[in-house]
């Protein structure tokens, strides 16, 4: 398994393959509202790489502020979930995220993901709600 | 069938993905050669969707001048080759362009392909060559 943290052209289309794989074509989100305005040239990906022309797992570096990182659009190949890779790009980016000044880390989590996302360290702020559908809530992290 | 040649970030991302399951994935051409610096957030890209949700072909938009249009990067996911999407994806491509004042086409296909850019009006130029390992001819057509 490789890690790549980086905003290079692979490592972008990478990351977006999957979200379309996941999210739009697999779940069913809309398109346009899967790709935002936050998919800039800049945008840092982390993504998992099985083999170096398999991606397999992702996540989108948010920052929030200087001390607050949110970690977005998470998600694993259907085909090797289970295998504990969405954790490895989680704690990827977290360590990327800490070398970097970040001291939290926040997730939008879906609600179905939430005992995940406790496991890997994070607690539930605030009330569930409701982001594109499908009920959400807030954990967040000291890093 | 919905063809939207945009360079919107969902259709950016739709291209991509069938870049990365076609070229990289599917037949091994090294990530960092597959996408490239044409592969900016302007750029347009013809996709076809079978549904909203479900891009299968796609063709990149690279105008070479202000008459002629390079036709780059097309493929077709795996399970509908064989459908004439490919065809149907570069009709649009060429509709556009002469719609923008394109007059000529110009492809550079690799040979395996050449029967099929022939079947849709193109002309070989030239002697095949070599490009990212595989052996490429010129064609191309008035559009």
């Amino acid at each position: 398994m490789e890690i790549v943290i980086s905003n290079a052209p692979f490592n972008r289309a990478a990351a977006l393959s999957l979200r379309q794989a996941t999210f739009v074509t697999e779940r069913g989100i809309p398109r346009d509202v899967e790709f935002d305005d936050r998919d800039t040239p800049e945008r840092l990906y982390v993504v998992a790489y099985q083999r170096a022309e398999l991606p397999v797992g992702t996540l989108r570096l948010e920052p929030q502020s200087d001390t607050q990182m949110r970690f977005g659009r998470g998600c694993t190949s259907q085909t090797v979930r289970g295998q504990g890779i969405g954790s490895q790009v989680l704690q990827a980016g977290e360590n990327w995220a800490t070398a970097h000044g970040f001291a939290v880390g926040i997730i939008d989590g879906e609600l179905t993901a939430k005992t995940f996302y406790e496991r890997c360290g994070y607690h539930v702020v605030g009330e569930p709600f409701t982001e594109d559908g499908a009920p959400v809530v807030t954990l967040t992290k000291n890093l």
